[in-house]
């Protein structure tokens, strides 16, 4: 029963279709296959099997229908038992290649081993994968920098531990989640160069059955293997998972870039705040329960794919120490990790993407939260303001004298300070607030934020 | 196209096929039908929906087919965008209740919310799962009492630091794994009773829509949940998941057992020790390049299981402080996690119990394995009893001198010290041979396996 | 430099300053002293050694001053050098005991090993800690329960995915913190029975060098460990940690109690919510920037504790499979994280207990913030209850047209549908006012309150 | 009592000693004072601040004296109290400078934030770190370069999943090492540029108190920071931490390339494999029961470093969707946790480097121990010779019967291949024992090590 070990419900919910797609199980198999008529191709160019068996192998898998049904539930249930995919699905590819050329069949996957094929189909599928994984984040660059560019001015109150602290402008919020997504990209393009190379080694990483055409057709396996990089030593990396590691904990900061905006979102999408909003679309965001609910959903899904991350990143850098020339249970237990740190990005990037093309933000509000801290923020600016006049020990008492009557007092601090003759004597109401106003107080908002919109352009 | 996002690969070779299907998505909504007919009985037994209602929900409930092919493909992405499964899926509950008595189906899902429906057919999947998980985890402990009593005095040499130590039995390894085994039973079941608990809360964990009626309804819905307990408090437990994660937690020690079974079976099964096996099973357990490998595949399986759930448990650990009355993310986060908790556990158990069901046991090469360290682990036992004779530092600086030569003298420890005049005039070698009896150096192993083989004789 | 490796820092943010001197360094050493001189009168008891040997050390023991300075820096580069604690501190203790009586000395750590005494020496570490952690946790319990009895009746806004839902009361929310915590202590309880147990195996775990007397030592040695629970079974745990990750697992779940109050309480906290506050406190939540900030610092500090604990369960958990009689790396690996554990949740626990215990709570804040939803959250009310007049369909997108008039409107929604004719002729304002009186909608709360206050009293 | 919170066995057995004392409390103090002056200084150098006040700041700072005993006391309890070790620890410069000039005690700080100091202290502290780590992992490739260039032919054993494959060379198993300490370079030097970069920007990232001159003053601070690198932007890094958390990665991954090596040297040590073993040295390794033995005690605390850094890394993963301009806990988490990862891996590498340059390779015992199966490795290549000469079938059936019987007929495979007429009258033994040459069977293996040697020479 096919229903009966779906987890359609889940990549749905937390994973990018395309994504989910290049990643399925059907995805592995056709990369594997894929990688089964490069090694034949590469073996047949430098005469490891004879060039017709490799003509005859590279077209029977061109051509090979992925089983289905019963079969599909065999080849599964075998490789269980089997300890790998590779064995059973060979054996139906050698079936595929032996109806077609029964001489071609005894050179399928000739002098490899089932880590090669497992992990070569794993990098074609993660590179296929990273196609939308790059798209959408540049998505979100572009998004981020658009709202940074729009909003370069706009007030709204900073808040350090959840508390208010100074005035920023919401640009700056923009700049900071754009300078996020610029550097994860930065680290996946680093890492996938590493990482997205074909592995081709062989039962022990020696291509010993291949005596010494193995270099060579180590050498050429990669030109038939789309979407992968060439490795800087030829070397298989069986138990050598550091670049991929590497690649696992780029996706992961590239989630967590989302997760930082979806936390700033929803914070500023609370009733009480009301600043920014998630875009409003049919059937999105909605409650069981409650009609008059608005819920931030993107926020949440990407959240929740953050969440998941971490910890499987934990367990790739905890799963290093590998036994000698293939693991006993480390690497297996990647199988479903890795599929599952990029789907988990690939949701989140998708909806922090959307999320931010869509936001809809509330200037005003932004604004007026601000000012309801009725001056508080520039106690410290008032301080050093009044020191010359009224010595430093005193400015700073009778500020935060003032300071403490604000909340109650329904004036703002500027208001209180002006009424208190000690320090109207020497400065009046218009004055303070001029001290008080929040665009000159904004220092190197402007040209932080300038400066990372000029770091997007280059690479936009 | 469903293959597109099935992980049925996964699910065949990680988790026991039971607890797999009880925790696929078509069980999750089946749960859900179960939750919504136990609510609507609840309901109209108190007259908190007329009794008529109630009937037909739970009828139409019991009649629901689940959708298949695009209705359920736009079920999930409905999901997506409204942010719980719930929204979608009351909606095609409600549909199906209309079609059957239109009055009734303004009746359903009355008073209550996404994640009352969630979270108790969450719990019953687990409870489903568990019959499964509990059940293997019986069979481990059979198989390891009988390892235990049947090797009780199988010499072996015990071994510490991945070095050789001194002499144990197989019997007490194998008790080893009952303790832990019967260890993480008490804990599965102090845990569960906790947390497969019934959630009946409303929008907000008031069941304010059902007014005074509502409390008996969360009295009365746990008699149609099946398997549930009943909890101490009938307070939802929305944003209080301590007991789910003490039950993943005592879930992930279960597969920390399989996984220290694994570990000594996979090291005791290598080449160059051969003392133990698993069972050799058609097509279980070979290489495709190799053919004279027998691999300790369920090893591998289990401790691949093992490896994911820490991490996994972490996350839901630090997942606990959850916002206000619902979660943003965190929740959310939980949804795959829960069920890849239980699944690699079951993946882990069934193999486990399987392993030690069929182990093959080499009782002479381990007696072999523990001769061929000729008798240095006695070292201390002959300096402790020529101490008396020849002063404890004379002894000590012998033993240690003849100790050195053994690897490369080809002569046992006792031999080397009988041959020595110093020792030879006070002792003879079949006085030190008996010193270096394995046998005698036993202590108190053949009492702590029949203390351990008593407790399971209580609970078998 | 001993400065060069403190922690100081660390342990007094993060950790109860009980906890920290019960997890030290010197804390470790003095427990190692009370297991070896247990292990020693013990032995003299059933004459595996001689009791004048017996006596000699325990009394050196008992005088046994620690290390200090150099002695103390070179005890743990030896430690290093060694693989354990215990080599080097053995020798420590012998030399003790020899300068008393030269003939005892050679009885000091008969027939154990390091693991004896490093893990005993742990659980007696731990059994102190906990003292002081479970009191923290009734501390815990003993506020929520005073807050969940004054604020019974205080009504609040109930929040779901940080999105506004329907009325609750504070004695709700504190309701839930306390039946947390509750659940806690009951898993800590049964957590610790298991894991704080005395471990006495010697090399391989079968006491084999102190023949049969050793299973009457294994006995015995629990009566001179103070605070330790009388194992299920006697044979030594070496590589069976279940019972251990378990206790943690307990613990974690405590500190994410915490958490959840933390993310609560500085949500309420913020300014645009202001509802409830930490208490102030001098020194406390200030800001080196900025006079006017009121910082959540408590919450922080919990916050910041229990992100911590999850993936160090996880860790523990992920160290289960052992290697034989014992591990090379998972076993040393849990050193400083079970200490890191309890030290994290001490301080999440004491922190909490106090937010609690002296937390200002503005119910007239929590009743304006609720009325500031103008009737929102009883929308589902009004459709109901005007579907016997208008039929359903027809009250349903009254009240929704009504509600989204709402926001901008300046008045409740019970005024707008009061105001609409169709409505008018039915129901008059006062009748929807009576509707959307968020006392009436309150539903089951004050009996899920009393039911938790209840289970509090038994064990209070 | 300093000793109640010291970690200074944990520093001893986890990490190199410079590692341990730049990331000491201490340090910390110290890099916070070196944060400060250069702020004063470049603050003096725009005119932000008197110059006359940054050169007091400056000199005073650099004389300042740490506090010791209850002084160090009691500003850990006034940072846990206030939530940050800032504002205690700047009130404590301030005085300082204070007493040398009164004046420029205001400007102390000036227009700073506590994550300034913290963040970049830390990031001062790590760089000191990284001479350490980068020079323990340069000499682990060193290491591993020597002993593939030693070993190119040195016939061993290759393992997959625990079991015996095909023969590779030692040489192939160290480049494989160095291949992996060559990727874990590049990843920790690309990291490090990202990270370690100065920040500052005041109260909310905006460096708001220094008005039109706080772009220069970030410009030019960097220049007082002896260590760092310039940023791309200089926007401040406060809750954007993925450069911060990709460095995290990079050294976790050295780790794991550590832990990859202690693995395999921990399974050649074991006794019954014996092919390699770590260096002896006095007072490493022993045991306090078992004069005999010699534990891998190296590999066991590379193991034990490495399976904490894992989860580590995924907390830090798991924090990145921080709030607004500053954490509320998830900041404040990271304080212990940055360090321990350093710590962790400083110790793995030392170790690792250590263990490599004094590895005791037994190049006889690898060649027996692969003799020892007889030419089992070789069936698939007789088959191969049989197959023009018997047919394939036959073939395959022939070599594989021969193999059931190798074990226990004390004949090698191609001894009872020989002695089979069928074979025989096609073959000699001769003959076959050429095609049985493991070192005809090793492929691609020289040319592999080959290339990845040439890679060490251009970086060494």
């Amino acid at each position: 029963m096919s229903g009966a070990t779906s987890a359609a419900f889940a990549d749905a919910f937390f994973a990018a279709p395309q994504v989910a797609a290049a990643l399925c199980d059907d995805a592995a198999l056709r990369q594997m296959c894929v990688y089964e008529g490069a090694l034949a191709r590469a073996e047949g160019e430098v005469g490891a099997i004879p060039p017709q068996a490799a003509a005859s192998i590279a077209a029977a898998l061109n051509e090979f229908a992925l089983p289905v049904g019963a079969a599909r539930e065999k080849l599964f249930t075998d490789a269980a038992k089997a300890g790998t995919l590779a064995i059973p699905f060979v054996k139906l590819l050698t079936a595929a290649v032996r109806a077609r050329d029964p001489e071609a069949a005894r050179y399928v996957h000739y002098g490899s081993t089932s880590q090669d094929v497992i992990d070569t189909a794993l990098v074609l599928q993660l590179a296929e994968a990273l196609v939308t994984i790059e798209a959408d984040l540049a998505r979100l660059c572009a998004a981020a920098a658009h709202l940074a560019k729009a909003h370069r001015d706009t007030l709204m109150l900073g808040r350090t531990l959840l508390q208010p602290a100074i005035p920023i402008t919401f640009g700056l919020k923009a700049a900071q989640w754009l300078a996020a997504g610029l550097e994860a990209r930065g680290f996946i393009a680093g890492a996938k160069a590493a990482a997205l190379v074909p592995q081709c080694g062989g039962a022990a990483g020696t291509l010993g059955s291949l005596g010494d055409k193995g270099i060579d057709v180590a050498r050429r396996i990669g030109t038939y293997l789309p979407g992968l990089h060439a490795p800087r030593a030829l070397l298989p990396w069986q138990t050598r998972r550091g670049a991929l590691v590497a690649l696992c904990a780029a996706i992961g900061i590239a989630a967590g870039v989302c997760g930082k905006i979806a936390r700033d979102v929803s914070l500023m999408m609370q009733f009480e705040v009301a600043e920014a909003f998630e875009p409003i679309e049919e059937g999105r965001g909605g409650s069981s329960a409650l009609p008059h609910k608005r819920n931030p959903v993107r926020s949440m899904q990407i959240l929740a794919c953050a969440a998941q991350i971490g910890p499987l990143v934990g367990q790739m850098l905890a799963g290093l120490p590998q036994e000698h020339e293939r693991a006993l249970g480390a690497w297996q237990a990647e199988w479903p990790v890795v599929p599952q740190i990029f789907k988990l990005a690939s949701g989140a990037l998708a909806n922090a993407a959307a999320l931010l093309e869509g936001l809809t933000v509330d200037a005003a509000r932004m604004r007026s939260n601000l000012e309801a801290l009725k001056g508080l923020p520039f106690a410290e600016a008032f301080s050093v303001a009044l020191a010359p006049k009224l010595g430093r020990d005193e400015a700073h008492e009778l500020v935060e004298a003032a300071s403490r009557k604000v909340p109650d007092s329904g004036k703002t601090l500027a208001e209180l300070l002006a009424a208190d003759p000690r320090v109207g004597r020497h400065v009046t109401l218009q004055e303070l607030a001029a001290i008080g106003d929040p665009h000159r107080a904004l220092g190197a908002t402007g040209a932080f934020i300038d400066e990372v919109l000029g770091l997007w352009d280059v690479v936009a």
